[in-house]
């Protein structure tokens, strides 16, 4: 005990900085555990912040169409608290919740022929927010005028309701990606996901491809049964560690991991999944077929769509078609609001044992707090995808990306809808008997089927598919 | 996309000034969502603010006379936690809830002979917080002579408990309004009725009539059961719109709104509810006898008291006589904690789906916010009588406002009881071919009735009901 | 009403003071509710605080060892998200909760041969927080030579797992105190107890002897069910009003209170219960064989731990032997996690109208506060206890205070267990005829009891009892 000066060293903290690889070096890292939040460039989304901003210039999924009903939802959004309906003209409205007469909540507004009524004095809103009428009002009141009621334009889509949050000069068109309608006769399945947590570390997980070879392949507790156990694994190839690339794509407005896997000693599995920023993402594949198919498309589309900064919501649509599921593996009756058919523990509706004992996505992404802080992490080499993720975020918001040039093919009417690279490949490639050299193999053949995907680019929608396939065929030849 | 300097628009908020009438134009409404409270003058409520002195010198309900059991009753009034009681010798109590020993709550007190026991050390206190016994403290102690609970003057009236929680010198007596006892034989009734929002938005509901019109008029969802449709609606003649003016009364200590409704081709009804600042109010009949029955007066007395400023509640009496309710259509056994006999959506008790299709007084106010934001508002003529309430509000707190005129009769014994407008009257007045004349003569007819009452307020409380009368046989017969 | 100057005495707060001893004055006491806590100095107990860091200068209980079980435990002490475990190899490991890569919760982790393995990316860690693997890194990575999970030394001990959470440096050994092991063949069984407050109003609780005479001696509201009132009250002597002195032992490093009481006419019963800081404590029995068994020593040995500054777990040992419980009065299966054997009213787990019926110890510290607020209380004489005890805490935190001479002993292996003075002692002694006579010789008593205890301190722990039975013989006989 230092009884120098009186000070009793019981009661100092020590201060000094130790070893980040300390043993037992809990005192001396506990600092880092009350951290705040930084980065927040691209973790804040309020209004008029560049994140925020960013993703208000794209329409954004805000509810399901089935939740338009003959009362209002309430919905909170991109941090406004927000009113949508269906008016008894099938016309959607999409209003700031709070009435702007005296503030009382449209959510107890009655739905109307043409817009909704304000419960209180009954004024009626357009799903414009002009309003209709003021029954309180004198005949010659002009205040009707003078006034409007918040509104955003809205539309429904497969199930989905669209709004558009940004300014009115800069709305653009919905935009029309080819996999919701290739292949012909794909289904799009609502569903969302309620995460308590940021958006961007849901969405960055997206990209983040290894942990699927861990923590989707038998991350369970000893004894688990044997069904749960089994629905938490993505099972067969996925287990297998990939040999992962990530690419900025569209001219750093989009991202992609290509991950080439060995099946056997005659076959390899390339796989390529997206981000189109700021929100949108699609997954290849999610059922086992993934890697005997001899080529898939899109599985999910998904837009992680912020409710406040520490709380998000996945809105997307499961697609189901006999190319990306052949055995019918997946069931759309479980996807819908808060639920999802692939995959055990993506959602929060588990018991905190279930939670512990096999975990998912939901309890690895949320339980990284409700905004991760990016300066404790320690990243490695598998890490680079979300880097470089949360890097051209960065870029887009300081208005340092150009354009994606696809967006002006479609904006120029050149072609029907915007093509992606997101699929799975089987390729027909013999095992090298160096272990090296055969990962060498599955890189460069990854790297091959990108650049077909790219070649189908510029090509008609409906013709892409048979590209794909000769120059699949070419390279199995070669 | 704008590259010039590197600035990229897509993040960059747009934030010019739009027209407050741009449909579509929630991205430039949405800051306002956001503000803060303003107008504190008359909302904050705590100790030392304007509002909350202003009510600290009246008597105000605390809780109900049944809550004052063998176990005392802890609550929270005036942003104040405090306990209530009722010692053995039948004395009222009511304290500063935490022991000025060392902090234990006195709800976890005894109630004894006299006063109340802390558990902890047992310091027992008089019902105006003095010390009666320290038993852990030597016989000589001199402690208990230094030291005394926070406490305040509480008494019974039926059913209520009232307390004044205002400096000592300046307590008044407790208002005796003539409605407490006329007519001859009213029972008086408790209720109160739990509001989780700012108190001003609840009182300046009561002199917002023009909502009764609305709200209380068949506003539910298409299909809602009937019986719920109809317990919803004040019915008969409260869905006619009034013509409404608004009257300060009593030097601008209270005011009142008049509302003419024409019934039938040959009579018009004439209704006066008022408040009595800070905190009081009294409604005419909430019955549909009020638009027949020739003379009625006070349905309901209610004093709205904050518990903070964000939670408030209404304390008061429901009113029981065969002037005000001739057909006995209110019920006595379903008033009484959080509960109220008229009108469904009073308390919050309800689904959200039922609150959604049927919306009350309740959703329509508490969904203002927990304190409403007066400078979002875009009031009309209909509100002028709000707009009063406020300003008469301001005035009283700043000083403006001579005493009530009323209250120096009392307080000098000339009168026995304090006399007020709230009624309701029926005349005989055929109705004008011109619909604008005959607007005119529901206004002028409004005010006439508002001048009889206004002249029975200098007689005996018991002489009053048959001057107004006659007055009203001679405004039939001219 | 002052109508000079335009102000309204209305809504003016009237701020002089008034007399602390005025009857009714609330309104002047009022603005004390609001206080925020004071003497932060020994009440904060974050990292880096005084307090915190005094009390991360010992071994601390955080958990049970029951819990560690296949599933990771998740736990918060002393303001750190913490996870504890067991792995398959025994050793236990507590490490900070968020995985050192990017954040993923370890209570999700799985617990493995050696270590534990984060579920997201697959880290493993050792117990001391070293990285064991990183599956998603390549081969030669040299990342897990640069990181180190934060983690806490820990072990268990009878049924209870202990962390040392301060400066590696700085680590003691555990404290054996001689209560542990004896008598021969004690038993001791651990408990915890959960309290939503800060902890020092707990620990204190434990030295203000004074209210067991109170709380623990029938404060209950009339027509309680009898078996509940026993239940809530220490029975026999403990309700006689003692005689209490307090007395700072080990130069400062702990106190006792010696407690004297008349039992009969000729016979006395002493009593001893003490602390040792920082949040150390021992209870004499719990029973009431206390007041007729000649020695005995300690029934709980218990720490109080905060989980942050308004939250903190009593974790403990009930001791069970034939001297401290001869009758088997307590029962070991009643105490665990939030739970113990002996007097209702200890733990959270009651109705809200039992606790109000049945006030106990968790009534009155919990309600306290989250935080009590010391410079609102008025202590008496009886308090002189809690408030040494505050005043020893601050000059040990202030350097002020020598070593604890007894640890020195037992660091220099000069004995085998720290000894403490916890006991219950009965004496032959005829009742004085002069009650304040009596009263002197009660004080004079307990004095004598002490010395023997102390005398005892420098024995081997096995010669401690003959020794202080044999002291007590000579006091009869004197």
């Amino acid at each position: 005990m230092n009884k120098d000066a009186g000070v009793n060293s019981m009661s100092q903290p020590i201060s000094r900085a130790a070893p980040k690889t300390m043993p037992y070096g809990g005192y001396f890292a506990r600092d880092a555990q009350m951290s705040p939040p930084d980065d927040l460039e691209i973790l804040r989304t309020g209004p008029g912040t560049p994140m925020g901003e960013y993703m208000r210039r794209y329409w954004q999924p805000v509810c399901f169409s089935k939740e338009l009903t003959d009362v209002p939802k309430a919905i909170r959004i991109m941090h406004e608290d927000l009113v949508a309906f269906r008016d008894h003209s099938r016309r959607v409205g999409v209003l700031h919740r709070k009435c702007a007469h005296r503030g009382t909540s449209l959510e107890f507004g009655i739905v109307s022929k043409r817009g909704i009524r304000c419960c209180y004095h009954g004024w009626l809103y357009d799903v414009d927010g002009t309003i209709l009428e003021m029954p309180a009002e004198p005949r010659d009141s002009r205040l009707s005028q003078t006034v409007c009621q918040g509104a955003y334009p809205a539309f429904e889509r497969e199930g989905l309701v669209f709004a558009y949050m940004g300014p009115p000069e800069s709305k653009p068109k919905f935009e029309e990606f080819d996999s919701y309608v290739l292949p012909k006769g794909t289904r799009l399945v609502p569903f969302s996901n309620v995460f308590d947590c940021n958006w961007l570390q849901v969405y960055e997980n997206l990209i983040d491809h290894y942990h699927a070879a861990i923590l989707h392949n038998n991350m369970t507790v000893e004894g688990v049964e044997s069904t749960l156990a089994a629905g938490a694994s993505l099972g067969a190839a996925f287990g297998e560690m990939p040999i992962i690339d990530w690419h900025a794509t569209h001219s750093g407005n989009g991202m992609i991991f290509t991950a080439g896997r060995r099946v056997t000693d005659d076959t390899v599995w390339v796989r390529i999944s997206e981000l189109s920023f700021p929100n949108w993402a699609q997954n290849a594949s999610v059922v086992p077929s993934a890697a005997r198919v001899r080529h898939s498309t899109v599985s999910m589309t998904r837009w992680q769509v912020p409710v406040d900064d520490e709380h998000s919501i996945a809105f997307g649509w499961r697609h189901f078609n006999d190319e990306v599921d052949p055995d019918h593996v997946g069931t759309a009756e479980d996807c819908g609001i808060d639920k999802i058919d692939f995959l055990i523990g993506q959602t929060r509706h588990r018991s905190y044992d279930e939670k512990q004992r096999i975990p998912g996505d939901y309890e690895a992404i949320v339980s990284q707090g409700p905004i991760t802080i990016h300066g404790l992490e320690h990243p490695g080499k598998s890490d680079v995808g979300v880097y470089m993720c949360r890097s051209l975020l960065r870029d887009a918001i300081r208005g340092k990306t150009a354009p994606d040039p696809t967006r002006a093919l479609v904006e120029a009417g050149a072609t029907d809808t915007l093509p992606r690279y997101t699929s799975d490949s089987v390729l027909r490639l013999s095992r090298h008997p160096d272990k090296e050299k055969d990962r060498e193999l599955l890189r460069k053949t990854a790297h091959q089927v990108l650049a077909i995907m790219k070649e189908s680019e510029v090509l008609p929608s409906n013709e892409r598919r048979a590209h794909v396939l000769r120059r699949l065929d070419e390279i199995d030849a070669a």
